[in-house]
């Protein structure tokens, strides 16, 4: 397979990391009364998963000029990565708030959501045009949800919604229809990113309860992922809403074939069970997931790389993301084993272009 | 890469489902007078995970010439399975016990691994040298699991020992390490099974809370097994028993080459925080875990078989199985994918042979 070094042409970053230098000042400005009352006494914070890293969760090196958290700087974040590394558009992800999900009251929940919002488009999307939003919302009130959807859409800057992995139920499950409805009467792609796994009203990481330490929970994250992918195709989400896309954040992806072989595999003996299905579960995924790259798997061979993209067979389904600025960050001129240039082309540009509709 | 359709030269199976036509009536001569009345008012149940297969668990198709369920009679085994395929030994792992690590009571569960045990050498292991016994454990009681691991040891028919993989807890934690210093006392690898995700006090099957049906819950079951033996790796359990094998049954294996390469890429971040481990993640995989093929990934390309057993590169640890008599059994002629002569006869034989000090 002829493969290309340079790096690629064009760059989308599908998971840039906007942070609060100071959350509580930025979102208070956005909250009802009672619920500014609420912050001034107990700050805004979401439940943590407990688990810490060793190395941070933020780079030091990209502190801001002034000394605050990575990240919470336009003006920095666009010269300290887009322009460093030749990046046209970032997909901002926002920081400290996708736990909103997992928040027991699902009022502050919703609060919280909708305040990042409105702060995120007078701060972030009024900057700079090379800056897109997600529209977060708390997953636990569906209905609420889609109001926000709803809210933000028009604003044509949001490019999609995302919310947090950490969950106690299965996304495919019939309670958070309506959250896909408000958003694919957008034609909104909704999109999930990791960090809530164990944390608040989420599920216990493993299904054998919590990990121990940092390490061991972070290289487990992706079967969360693999349980909502399998979750969301079993209960048809994807019939019900033709037209919905899925974008799973920084779950990895070296793992789907395993996942697509075996849907299909039972698909064919165990089919009665989900009559909705007309095509195999990996149809499905093919038609209706994209992955991010950041954390890229790395083969010990690296044309190995190569072929679990082979495998997969989505060749328009991986975005390239780097994670800026956290502490695993992949470097858009390193990251990724060689590929050929047109695969290359697809995952750093064109697939995020043609999901987010961008130039 | 050369590969060879005839059938594997030897064959072992490793993973053989004997059962029960009465467990009552098998059990009751091994119970204590206690719980042989408990038995005589409330039957032997383990606690169920409540996914009810739409084509039943056990072959239709296998039930014995009395009519009886499938696996329950030693002799037709032999001629319907054994001797119709040419497999030299079984290793037998039973049916309707291992949820006995899931029950609430840890007496009941020791009680019914025992009298399993008991009955397994009598019934079983008496009948034929071609069948070689796991010692059942019920791990939610390791100091008790311990003691059965030394009643059974020195008879040798018994190869390994075998527990539920649905679990409360992570299998590296060291309330498990009482267990697992027994089995190495006599080296004997330590195997799970799927089947009690989600039942009793295991965990939910995923991390997001219970799937909606017996196809989406068999689908995702390998994620479990890739929390367990993350938890294995990262709490250092190969490090503290050196000569402990641990054996993956059932729970698939073209996930693991993502598994071992985000494990790898996080130990060299975040190592500090495990700084018993010696090696990288994978080198401990390769060095200590086996797995075993059915229900074998069948990519779409089935050339890409042979691309994840290159992945995972452990030549040494992949058993042939057959699952005998499921639903989703795998007939040892028409399984896998080709693959080159010397590899077959390793996956069919030489691995299990080697493993299980068999001939």
């Amino acid at each position: 397979m002829p493969v290309s070094t340079p790096p690629a042409r064009r760059i989308i970053d599908a998971d840039v990391h906007n942070a609060f230098a100071d959350i509580r000042a930025e979102l208070r400005p956005f909250l009802a009364r009672r619920w500014q009352a609420y912050a001034d006494t107990h700050g805004i914070v979401v439940p943590p998963a407990g688990y810490i890293s060793p190395v941070g969760v933020q780079r030091e090196d990209a502190r801001t000029p002034s000394g605050a958290i990575a990240g919470s700087d336009p003006a920095f974040l666009i010269t300290d990565h887009l322009d460093r590394y030749g990046i046209e558009t970032a997909i901002l992800t926002g920081s400290h708030v996708l736990g909103c999900s997992v928040h027991p009251d699902p009022d502050w929940g919703n609060a919280i959501a909708s305040a990042y919002n409105q702060n995120l488009a007078a701060r972030w999307l009024d900057h700079s045009p090379r800056f897109r939003g997600s529209i977060v919302v708390n997953h636990s009130d569906p209905a609420a949800a889609a109001r926000e959807i709803h809210r933000c859409a028009p604003d044509k800057r949001f490019v999609q919604v995302l919310m947090a992995s950490g969950s106690s139920r299965l996304f495919g499950q019939r309670f958070f229809h309506p959250l896909y409805e408000a958003a694919a009467e957008h034609n909104l792609p909704v999109a999930i990113h990791p960090g809530t796994e164990g944390a608040g009203t989420a599920g216990d990481p493993t299904p054998a309860g919590r990990p121990t330490r940092y390490f061991e929970w972070h290289n487990i994250v992706p079967i969360n992922f693999q349980a909502h992918i399998n979750s969301l195709v079993c209960e048809g989400v994807f019939e019900k809403f033709p037209n919905l896309k899925f974008v799973a954040i920084e779950g990895g992806l070296a793992w789907l074939p395993a996942l697509m072989w075996r849907m299909d595999k039972n698909y064919k003996a165990l089919r009665a069970e989900t009559p909705w299905l007309k095509k195999l579960p990996s149809a499905y995924i093919r038609d209706h997931l994209c992955l991010t790259t950041q954390p890229i798997d790395e083969p010990e061979e690296p044309a190995q790389f190569a072929q679990i993209l082979a495998m997969i067979n989505a060749p328009g389904n991986i975005l390239f993301s780097s994670d800026y600025p956290h502490w695993d960050f992949d470097n858009p001129l390193m990251a990724l084993p060689p590929l050929p240039r047109d695969v290359k082309d697809r995952i750093f540009h064109a697939n995020a272009a043609a999901l987010y509709r961008l130039p």
